[in-house]
């Protein structure tokens, strides 16, 4: 091991001057993503400006076994952006170009930096359409977008990221400059190492920069918002819609969401009458008759008596203002401290795995709220417990991680996710193996092995070696 | 290594009675695929009922060193499933049940032997669509498709067969039985090695179950056949189309194509002018507006003098004829002995490119005719050379191996891929470096002695070790 100080100056010579920060603002700012679970203690904060740089910083961890933990927007809900053992960050802030567009392919090449908002507008500047959206896209990078295959509000038609991404630039963890995919469409010449980077979290390589693909832009997207009396009428009115309609989005709420965003903010309830559950459907109005089809359908939810009233967005002002419903939730319950899952099951048995949830959470932490919301096209439900005021914080989270046990195992008695969109980093580690088997694991040990044979690449997050 | 006779014998014991196979014809049958390029030479064919079989059979190669060869529908064009070096040849064929149709989900789970074109039956029996399509859906089997990620006709819409697929069972080299994805649409917990296992050409182990996910079926499509007079109008108009609508094929032939299918076939010209170049577009013509749109679009092409004729379906009938000009080419081209290549570049480089095939093959073989075709939304053509009627088939061969050296260089030159969809198997091996980096294929080395440490599933193909 070289010692601190040969580290810093070392590192210093492979970027820019000044791009080696190590003043306690800085290690404490790159040190940790919003899971605040751990605290930042980085060796050093590095800022590289070119594929070059990084292969550089990489050889060079190797030559004196330095761990290296990229960060990008830090908005991390698994602390896998978290250096809390004397890491040298990998911060890619500097690396925020959008280059080569081609209108023809409808792609763009992006350094790992650039911010998913700066990518939406800069689609939006030339009529197209960067589909992949989320709350944290004001502030989150591509390169961790990619390295968790991130999901969020439009995948039930646009998929993951990992559907947005035509050809990958990486770093293995022996320093070596990958050309995944090239931006092809179609390219069968054996492993695909480009879906297997994906997701990887930065534990085999870093990504210097991603192709991504564009979409045509949706025309008038109109947002329903229906009242729904039981859990399971939700899945009826998803399966109707869907056999005639392809939606852009089909989220659900609970009334107690309802009653939190509506109570803090300046945001109205949907209608008068208030429902045990809300779904709100987003689709592309492109013409009168899909407007139609969506009012009859609607009418067909209501005489079956699966959706009890509803409203449907007459302008974007109007379409927005009902997202608000959906979007302020995780804003308006951050103050009563919520200990948040993210799992997912496959869509049919959504209610099974919610009722068993709900039965957990009820009949064993009866003083715990619940707060139940999420994607539920794609079977993905965000848990929320809220914590009793009476409870201390240590207290609370200590029980929310009895808590975890069980939901975790309802999670894989219907053979579901842990992490549905949030990856695992560090707090989900020591979960995985309620979704991935032990071979599993193993493997994934010996792929790590194969990219990054000294372990330097992000080590400690998703398994251990 | 074990003799002939003890291998036979024990592996007649891993299976059912009469499910080993050593005569001529059998051996002749299941010892290759479409390229009739090698004779076939297996050791043994080995028929599977269950995963614990094949995980059994595993073993025992393992165990006693014997190679093992996949075989679907053996309809591959790049001798991947192959058995020429007395291999065990493991067919499928009694694996080919479709169970557990979900209609919620729309996923269905497929034995590895399950062939396209009952898949697609299936779908459409239970009112959904499967819209993987290609020349050989009537034999092909899906662990063959999902091995090789097969492509085809309806790409630009519904993307290859990768995307369709939301859970794998596989054996790997180690013979361990791996449960991938579990038919999640969101997992975010490490290494998705599902997409690993896809288009590997059964090198890292076999496919047992694949959760296939199905589509709704689209309403009314409806085909278009354009005279274009230059290919760069081509691209034009697909710019234009898709700009509004969003395509569910996009497929281009040259008038030689014209020529030879309706000559040989009872198939008419689209419309009387003949034009240099053809595109047929499908759409989803869901609403009349759609229709109007797509008129108008056409219109616009017209009048920028990009197309020069058209004909659009009023029928299913209709739309199936107009296929048939594209569909037929194949079954057509095939008493000329053609020399093949399945090549991709980005779309937005598809006419320089042609344009540097076209010329390379007209310059240094002028006595040889080549028939364009091809998936153009996805940048895939394929290119046909004619063997002159007083060359002889060697001769042919030979000289087409030389157009290949400076086929795949121009490929390189644009960053293309020597194989879009067909595979690397054998005969496409040779030219894997004009689209992997020797790094890369290293890696891939590295990948497969974690999955395959004796290297037994499917030796020699994609790469040597």
């Amino acid at each position: 091991m070289t010692d601190t100080n040969q580290i810093i100056t070392g590192l210093s010579q492979l970027v820019d001057a000044g791009r080696v920060l190590t003043d306690a603002d800085s290690l404490k700012h790159y040190g940790c993503d919003w899971t605040k679970k751990y605290d930042p203690a980085p060796l050093a904060i590095v800022l590289p400006k070119t594929a070059e740089q990084v292969q550089a910083i990489v050889r060079f961890a190797n030559e004196h076994q330095v761990a290296l933990v990229p960060s990008g927007g830090r908005t991390g809900l698994s602390a896998a952006a978290v250096a809390a053992n004397g890491e040298v960050v990998v911060a890619f802030d500097l690396m925020n170009k959008i280059n080569d567009f081609n209108a023809m392919d409808r792609t763009v090449k992006c350094q790992p930096g650039v911010v998913t908002e700066q990518l939406q507008q800069f689609a939006e500047q030339n009529n197209l359409y960067y589909p992949v959206d989320f709350a944290s896209a004001g502030s989150s990078q591509l390169g961790g977008n990619i390295s968790t295959n991130a999901g969020g509000i439009k995948v039930i038609r646009y998929g993951m990221t990992r559907d947005w991404v035509k050809g990958l630039k990486v770093v293995t963890g022996n320093g070596d400059l990958l050309d995944l995919n090239a931006g092809l469409d179609k390219n069968a010449t054996g492993y695909d190492f480009r879906h297997l980077f994906i997701g990887a979290e930065g534990t085999l390589g870093f990504i210097v920069e991603a192709t991504m693909k564009l979409a045509r832009t949706p025309k008038n997207l109109t947002v329903l918002v229906l009242g729904v009396p039981e859990f399971r009428a939700i899945m009826k009115v998803l399966e109707t819609f869907q056999s005639k309609i392809d939606l852009t989005a089909f989220e659900f709420f609970s009334d107690k969401a309802v009653e939190l965003v509506t109570a803090h903010h300046d945001v109205p309830r949907p209608f008068e009458s208030a429902t045990p559950y809300y779904a709100l459907l987003e689709l592309e109005a492109a013409t009168e008759e899909v407007l139609d089809e969506a009012m009859a359908l609607f009418e067909t939810c209501v005489e079956q008596g699966w959706v009890m009233d509803g409203v449907i967005s007459q302008s974007e002002a109007q379409a927005a203002a009902l997202w608000r419903l959906r979007e302020g939730i995780s804003e308006t319950i951050a103050p009563f401290t919520p200990y948040k899952n993210d799992v997912s099951v496959v869509v049919s048995k959504v209610p099974d795995f919610l009722e068993d949830i709900d039965q957990i959470v009820s009949s064993q932490y009866p003083d715990f709220e619940i707060v139940w919301f999420g994607h539920i096209g794609d079977g993905n439900l965000h848990l929320n417990i809220l914590k009793p005021e009476a409870l201390s914080k240590e207290e609370f989270f200590k029980r929310c991680e009895g808590v975890n046990t069980q939901v975790f195992e309802t999670v894989q008695k219907y053979h579901g996710s842990v992490s549905a969109e949030h990856g695992v980093g560090m707090t989900k580690k020591p979960y995985l193996q309620y979704t991935r088997s032990a071979l599993e694991i193993n493997y994934m040990r010996a792929v790590k092995q194969a990219f990054d044979p000294n372990n330097i690449m992000n080590p400690g997050k998703v398994f251990d070696l």
